[in-house]
C-alpha cells in the first residue's frame, strides 16, 4: 500500500498553497485531485483582487501558474479521486480509484459549488455576466443595471453590496418574502436603486457574448416577461464538497467543516482549509492563506516542530 | 482639512491588498506609505512561496506588481508619513507631514522591523558590516567570514543562505539549542563551512569604520572571547511598528496589535493586519488574506452592510 506523510485533498489554491508550505517545510505530502489542477479558477474567466499579480489575469492563467508551483517544487501529485476515508490506529487510509493509500494526516481542501440555476445560457455566459460571487465581480458593473437571484441572507447582501455603485440592482426571488434576516431587508429597502421582484423565478439568461437581460416568469400569473440586465449574479448558495469526510469531523449543518484558527478539525491529525471550511471571507487570497496555515499546524504536530515564520 | 472615509497607513501587501479590497466594496479610501510601496519585499532578493505567482520572483518585482495594483484600480495614494493618530467623536484626525486628515475609519497595516542586539557598536557599524538581512547584503561578504546572532528559523535561515558564499558562518546563539525547525537545523548541520556557538551572547560589536569582530561573552562560565569577522547578521526577531496607536488600542506587551478574527481592535473603528499584528504565521499569503479580512470589516462596520462571501 502506498504510504505518505500527509494527503492533500483537492487542488485548488487551498489545497496548493498547503501543499507548497508541507513541501518547503519537509513533510513527505501528495497532493490528490481527480480534475485538473486549479478549482474554481478553472471557472473563473479573469481575476481581479489577488494582490501581487495583475488584474485581469484568466483564471485558467492562475490555475497554470498553481501547476508550475507543484512542478518547480516537485510536490507529488496524484490525478486520483479519493472515494472514502477510513481511520485506523495511528493513521487513515484513503480508497482512491487507483488504490489505497495510507497517511498519518489529511487536509481537505475539497471546497465548494456554488449552486446554479441550472437554465438556458447561465452555463455559457458565466464569467460574461453571469456572476456568483458580488465582492469578486461587482466591480464591473459601475453604473450598470444588475439582477440579483435569491432572497436569503447571501442575496440581499449581494444586492447592497451592488447597490453602492451599480446603477440599478433588480432582486429577483421565487417567493412572495425574503428569507434573509430584518435588519439586512430593512437596509435594502431604504436603497433608492434597488427594486425587488417577488414570485419570479428566472427562466433563460441571454445574450450573445455578454449578458443582456433575464426571461423571467411570475409564479401565480405564469406571465413571462424579459427584464434587461448586464450582469446577473446567482446567489442562492454554496455547497461544500464534504462528503467524504462526513462523520468523520465536526460540520455546521450546512455541511461546512468547522476548525480552529490553526485549521485543525474536530478529529486530530484532520486539518481543513478553503471553500470547504466555514469561514468568514471565501476569497482566493483567504484560501490561499489558510493552506498555509494548515500546512504549519500539520508541520507543528506531526514534526512536533514549531515555527512561527 | 482632508476628508475620508478609510486611511489605511501601510503600503506593505497588507495594506495593499486592504487597499484593493476596500476600493474595491466602494468605500472611500486612501492609501498612506511614506516610502516606496512594498514593505519588506523591498528588502527580499527573492519570494519563493507565494502561490499562484512563479517561486523565485525578486522582491522587487512583487512591489512593482503591488504598484500596479494601486494604479489600475486608481486608489488613492499619498506618500505621506502619518505622525499622529487623534480620536475625535466620530472620526480620527491623522496628523501627517502634509497636514491632517480626517478620516471614518483606519487600517494599521504599518508593519515590523529587525530588532537590534543594543550593543556598543552596532548602531555605528549598522551597514559598515552590521546588517539584519542576509538576502541584502549577503553578496558583499563572499569568502569572508561572518557571524549570525540568533537562534531561530530566520537565523538558521540566514546562516544557510550566507553558507553558500561566504567563507565560514559561525551561528551565535545565546541558549544551548536552537529554535528553528529540524529541517533546517539538519541542513545547516550538513554545511562544511558553519559552525555553531551556543550559550554565547553578543556583548559589543567591534571595529573601526568597519566590522572587524565581535566580544562574545559565554552564558554559563562568564568567560569573554573577541571573535574575528567581516560581518555580523543579527537574526533576532522583528518589532511592531505600532507606536503611531500606543494607548489607542491593545497590544500584546511585544507591542503587537491584538485583533480579533475580522481584524477589529480594541477601539471602534480600528482595523489591523499584517506584520504590526499579533498572528501565527507571518507570510506574505496570510498578510494579504489579512488586509482582505480587514477591508471587508470595515465594510461592514461604516457601511453596516454585511456580506459573507
Amino acid at each position: 500500500m502506498k504510504n505518505t506523510e500527509l494527503a492533500i485533498i483537492g487542488g485548488g489554491i487551498a489545497g496548493v498553497s498547503s501543499a507548497v508550505y508541507a513541501q518547503r517545510a519537509g513533510l513527505e505530502c501528495a497532493l490528490f485531485e481527480a480534475n485538473t489542477i486549479g478549482g474554481q479558477l478553472l471557472w473563473m474567466e479573469t481575476v481581479d483582487n489577488y494582490v501581487g499579480v495583475d488584474a485581469g489575469i484568466r483564471g485558467l492563467q492562475l490555475a497554470e501558474s498553481l501547476k508550475k508551483n507543484i512542478q518547480d517544487l516537485e510536490i507529488p501529485f496524484f490525478p486520483h479521486a479519493v472515494k472514502a476515508v477510513t481511520p485506523e490506529e495511528d493513521s487513515f487510509v484513503l480508497t482512491t480509484d487507483k488504490g489505497p493509500v495510507q497517511t498519518r494526516g489529511i487536509v481537505v481542501a475539497t471546497g465548494a459549488r456554488f449552486r446554479t440555476l441550472g437554465v438556458p445560457g447561465e452555463e455559457e455566459l458565466t464569467g460574461k455576466g453571469v456572476s456568483y460571487c458580488a465582492v469578486c465581480d461587482g466591480f464591473f458593473f459601475r453604473k450598470k443595471k444588475v439582477l440579483v437571484v435569491g432572497g436569503g441572507n447571501t442575496a440581499v447582501e449581494e444586492a447592497l453590496y451592488l447597490a453602492q455603485f451599480a446603477g440599478q440592482v433588480t432582486l429577483v426571488h421565487r417567493r412572495d418574502r425574503l428569507r434573509a434576516m430584518r435588519s439586512l431587508q430593512e437596509k435594502l429597502f431604504s436603497q433608492e436603486n434597488v427594486e425587488i421582484l417577488y414570485s419570479r423565478t428566472v427562466e433563460e439568461i441571454q445574450g450573445e457574448g455578454a449578458v443582456n437581460g433575464a426571461l423571467l416568469k411570475h409564479a401565480e400569473t405564469g406571465e413571462n416577461e424579459v427584464l434587461p440586465a448586464d450582469g446577473i449574479f446567482v446567489a442562492i448558495g454554496v455547497t461544500p464538497v464534504t462528503e467524504l469526510v462526513r462523520g468523520l469531523v465536526d460540520t455546521d449543518k450546512g455541511g461546512f467543516i468547522l476548525t480552529d484558527q490553526e485549521m485543525a478539525t474536530s478529529r486530530t491529525h484532520i486539518w481543513s482549509c478553503g471553500d470547504c471550511r466555514k469561514r468568514p471571507l471565501r476569497q482566493l487570497i483567504t484560501a490561499a492563506s489558510e493552506g498555509a496555515i494548515a500546512a504549519l499546524s500539520v508541520y507543528r504536530s506531526l514534526r512536533g516542530g514549531y515555527i512561527s515564520s
